[in-house]
């Protein structure tokens, strides 16, 4: 199932992925759609079963900054409602049509009470993620700080 | 106790705190002293109780961009030990002698193994900590797109 090569639930047991698969909804989505926005209250985590989201920031205005697009089955995003202040930091948009799994929060949030050596693993995979996702973002901030460098040295 | 105000603690009760404690070593630092660099294996956390520690990331050669200025008791870094696969992603200097808290990883999993609800906190301490991060580096990202965008636009 697409929904076991999603990070989030690397090292579960099948005994816990049954437990996730459970609470999990599909529906499906069509291009153009806009999923969430930026800044809007985040109760759900969604993951990609068929077509391709991406993902942005505003920068200014309307304009906004391209940050990822994904389209592997499996591939997962809304994660910042997992955490307080559970609200979204990047707007998602459908742009090739196809089916998303959603896992709200609160029926999440039921299973690891119950079992919290499984919000240990989901939490410990997201924050895992979220450094690969920070070392990327401190490169390309080196490609800038080098530019930079070099005009102050000339 | 500076510990406490770590965010990786945050949310943790009386008894878990105190779990935490009993595995904690205490160490002095001297200015200049590097405690790791980026790069090598990550078995221990660190937490500020005196004096201030640099973080930095290598550039080039042995150029290195400041990351941040610890001086606040109870910040804490080297947290990628915490997580496979266990390797720095930034080096730590300290810049004013003064005093650590060490958390090796292997003692702090003995005690989440024991009490998975210890580490599900913790992960979701550390996963927020990170996303936060992740928004600050953003954020710098998008002042050099802004910039990018002016110069093509113009």
């Amino acid at each position: 199932m697409e929904l076991c090569s999603c990070y989030l639930f690397k090292d579960l047991t099948e005994d816990q992925k049954s437990k996730v698969v459970s609470v999990i909804k599909e529906f499906s989505i069509d291009s153009g759609q806009r999923i969430f926005t930026e800044g809007d209250e985040a109760l759900t985590i969604y993951i990609l079963k068929e077509g391709a989201v991406e993902l942005m920031t505003v920068v200014e205005n309307d304009f906004e900054m391209p940050i990822a697009l994904l389209r592997n089955p499996g591939d997962c995003f809304g994660t910042p409602a997992l955490l307080k202040p559970h609200v979204h930091s990047l707007t998602a948009r459908c742009v090739e049509k196809g089916c998303l799994f959603a896992l709200k929060q609160s029926d999440l949030q039921e299973q690891i009470t119950k079992e919290p050596a499984l919000g240990y693993i989901i939490m410990a995979n997201l924050a895992g993620h979220f450094l690969k996702r920070l070392k990327e973002s401190r490169q390309e901030l080196k490609v800038h700080f080098k530019t930079l460098l070099r005009y102050t040295r000339s």
